[in-house]
């Protein structure tokens, strides 16, 4: 069974970040969360969740992949801790999945690993004068080798599907999907 | 500013709140999440969330408008629980909205709020042979009066947004809609 690593920082976008943590749990997938610091934290939109661990717990264990949420301040704390940086480049090295949505690929930028890459972002995250080496692509989900990106809240769901798709297959991904009821 | 009750019961369908609560405050609009019983609450994937309150708290008063998410058994424990069918029903008297998404409508159903009103829900939620009186249409979001119905997590973004405008007005839908970046 595939694990999955997303750390949640203070102002994380809860939307994006429950989507996720639901979506790849009901495709069987281990989903940790792990706290920037000990306790419950306070997502952008105030609700409060308490992180299964704190990263420290966490921080020099391998996962399949990790995913982080977007949010402000939270994708500003993310890029602000070396813990993050480190097993964002840590992962990569070791080939496995890297992902972010809304503001945090600027975190994956700036610990180097979406260089010669094609990501995207929310709008005006992945600017071209701080981030020359990214080929910012206007797509709801970019998928780079073990880099996978995307764009907000509004594509939080097909994201998530994305990464189950990765970590899985593609009919795993299908029965998730078709228990969702989209319209 | 238009005021919210969202009840949370252990196995909420977090997805749905989350993108309910993230969405109407996003919004502008108060919204007071308030768990069935005192303490943190653990959501139908386990993601753990603090409510802002104790329902007893707040049981009395009367909001703009009351949600239930969905999810197993979080609705069901909705549906057992007095005080829920008390607020439905006090609020539908006041001409307050109430609405749900997912396996909650039925939770609307019990409570007498869906006798004569077109409605949805989970597919297999809303069975004619148990509620004979309601007409369930195979639409995202349902709103007949103040009564708004929703399908499950791949139709929450859709029914928040319904939610804010008819607490709202379609330009306050749309500023929301417009910074999610939908594909």
């Amino acid at each position: 069974m595939a694990r999955v690593l997303i750390p949640l920082a203070e102002g994380f976008e809860e939307l994006e970040a429950i989507t996720i943590i639901d979506l790849l749990r009901r495709a069987g997938i281990e989903v940790v969360t792990a706290g920037l610091t000990p306790g419950p934290v306070t997502a952008s939109r105030k609700t409060v969740v308490i992180p299964d661990i704190d990263l420290d717990a966490v921080a020099d264990e391998t996962f399949d992949m990790v995913v982080l949420p977007g949010g402000l301040p939270g994708a500003q704390h993310l890029d602000e801790d070396e813990r993050v940086h480190r097993l964002l480049q840590r992962h990569a090295s070791l080939q496995r999945y890297t992902a972010a949505i809304c503001a945090a690929p600027k975190v994956l930028a700036n610990a180097g690993l979406l260089d010669g890459r094609s990501a995207t972002g929310y709008p005006g995250v992945l600017v071209s004068q701080a981030f020359p080496r990214v080929q910012v692509l206007d797509q709801p989900v970019v998928v780079d080798g073990k880099v996978i990106t995307s764009r907000g809240p509004g594509t939080a769901m097909d994201f998530a599907l994305q990464l189950i798709e990765s970590l899985t297959d593609r009919s795993c991904r299908n029965q998730v999907e078709n228990a969702l009821v989209r319209p």
